[in-house]
């Protein structure tokens, strides 16, 4: 056979987890915490096997947990999304975002990519024909260029594909951005695909602008969204997208035969925790101290940046130190040093090296204390 | 926009379900125990959570599954597959169907159904642009025509999907039909995707054929599996694919990106529970003995029918009782006498009407005495 899909390699954060294990070095490369999840949540899981929750679920997810969702958007955006209709639990944000491409993305058909970019929307663009119309972004702040995307955007435009928070670089759109994107979409067929994975880790008190707060956006835009960020279980892969009906129609006719339908005791149990409000309106201030800390850590040491605006993750512009690439240093600095990030090139257009590396920052404090003393000695 | 799946509509799951719900039915429909789980299970996957195990699981999988997974092998049919490069665990088996069809089916290629068939294969033959090649089997014994499928078979065939035991109809292939495969399959490019969801269901001391024991069809075939149907938790979705290296780096470029990993806690917790080997060697007789007491309850009914030889299913003729289309009547026996099950046309070539339907046996006993009390008074 010749292969489909001839240009994917193996994941970055596979690569460099995988290189931070060999050489037993701190992991802030791939995001996901180090410290336990809240027990009162494991307990609730647990109690929703005891209490039979063990077959499938709905296939557009636990009813509870889908209400426990539109509350949420009611809560925190005055805005909501219709439970039965609107909302689709799903095997974490990733698959959400396969789904929603695969329902959407035919053959030749153009999406818009804001880079870098997390790693998985291009080969899920790809796999389903459609052919991916990068926009460069460039540290240090990522500015989008509007007039860059109107220019870009044409009848041939399926979907266009946004991230804020973003990951990797911790910059956060703007209310100007998101009217613009509104602008250029208005009375078009385009469909947004809103990555809001971060929604809950915005620092500074900005707001984050999630796009159900556009109406005009609201209507044409899947909102992705990850429980595994939000309540520290990435391992759980349960996140969840939202979007107008007719689009979710689309949506479940792809969903409904990918996975049929999520891990059933994890969405009971996430239902009954997000009763207490709490649970997720606290994480901006959990975070914005992890964040803090780390930066106040390393303030004198040889790296420079601005600090993140949202999202688990700090870019470091490593340019005093080297000239060399960021692949090379992010394993030199993994194997020489015992730290691990991820550099940010992979997710470029052309690998376009701007000399930075991510770390993650959703770690104890004393991971963070341990890391930045390596930083320091660089 | 038009829709790019327009031909798709709700899973019949879905359906049945929803209307046993509402007309307060026995539910026979949808495959899954109304038994409780094993508590041994259970607990270990809420020590999985408490010792830590709630971030990303490697892609391919948690290894200690993975090597779980080999062992059984090696301990069911004396054939292995290694546990780092062949095996991958998925979200359920339909997530590793799906996933195996995308990395291989371009627009226009060939893809052998038979049929009935469980319905998901076919929405993502085609949402991957592929074209289903569809055979028809018939009742009671939905035996293959090898010629005939040797006629349909030419370089355009990508791939054969095949399924023993066969969900809806219960049988199970003969290792003179699996030789036939082999031979037709031989010094082809063509890829066997063998769906064995139902290995450890097979009744009257039968041998499960897989495809792992003809070694000519090994090296072509992807076998996809399920926890969920093993271990009486189809909630949970945590199924696996062998297949030999090559097919399955492709098959986890695909995997990578639509979901990444899987449910972190429940991985380990069924790991450690596989280390006891009769935790699946038992089942056989586990359903066997629910098969035989469903049986020998309606042995005088109106229904006609071949006793299921493997899986959890028992189809039942009703062409004595009515005329009527399998789905009419199965809307019917739901609503005016309150027992839901599937109608087979909806897996049909056609719709082609068997007039059978499918009803699932993996229920206590209490539910099969009194969903045969409704049986034997019709
Ligand atoms: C699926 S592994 C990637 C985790 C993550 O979101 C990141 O590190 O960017
Ligand atoms: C994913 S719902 C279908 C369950 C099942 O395997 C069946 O009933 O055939």
């Amino acid at each position: 056979f010749t292969s489909k899909l001839p240009n994917i390699g193996t994941t970055i954060f596979t690569v460099m987890s995988a290189l931070a294990n060999k050489h037993n070095a701190i992991n802030l490369s791939q995001g996901f915490p180090n410290y336990p999840s809240d027990q009162k949540l494991i307990d609730l899981v647990n109690m929703a096997m005891n209490n039979g929750h063990n077959q499938y679920a709905p296939m557009a997810g636990n009813l509870e947990l889908r209400i426990a969702i539109a509350n949420k958007y009611e809560r925190l955006y005055q805005n909501t999304y219709h439970p039965e209709k609107e909302i689709t639990v799903t095997a974490g944000a990733t698959q959400a975002i396969y789904c929603v491409i695969s329902a959407f993305v035919r053959p030749n058909d153009e999406v818009i990519v804001f880079k870098p970019a997390y790693d998985c929307y291009e080969p899920a663009i790809e796999v389903n024909g459609g052919k991916v119309i990068p926009i460069q972004l460039s540290a240090p702040d990522y500015k989008v260029d509007w007039t860059e995307v109107a220019s870009k955007t044409s009848s041939k435009t399926k979907m266009i594909l946004i991230n804020s928070p973003h990951n990797p670089s911790g910059t956060i759109w703007s209310q100007e951005d998101m009217l613009e994107l509104q602008k250029i979409t208005h009375n078009t067929d385009i469909i947004v695909l809103s990555d809001e994975v971060y929604e809950h880790i915005v620092f500074d008190n900005e707001q984050h602008q999630s796009a159900c707060l556009f109406s005009d956006l609201k209507q044409r835009s899947f909102i992705t969204a990850s429980f595994g960020k939000t309540f520290h279980n990435t391992g759980w892969k349960i996140g969840y997208t939202c979007g107008p009906e007719a689009l979710m129609k689309e949506f479940r006719k792809v969903h409904q035969f990918n996975v049929f339908s999520v891990h059933h005791p994890s969405q009971k149990g996430i239902a009954d925790y997000m009763q207490d409000e709490t649970t997720y309106l606290g994480l901006n201030q959990f975070f914005q101290q992890k964040r803090d800390l780390f930066l106040s850590l390393i303030k004198d040491s040889i790296f420079k940046f601005t600090p993140s605006k949202g999202t688990y993750f700090q870019v470091l512009d490593y340019s005093e130190i080297t000239d060399e690439n960021d692949v090379n240093f992010a394993k030199r600095l993994t194997k020489e040093f015992g730290i691990a990030s991820i550099p940010l090139s992979v997710f470029n257009l052309n690998q376009k090296d701007d000399k930075v590396l991510r770390f993650c920052f959703a770690k104890t404090d004393e991971t963070l204390v341990k890391a930045a003393e390596i930083l320091n000695n660089i």
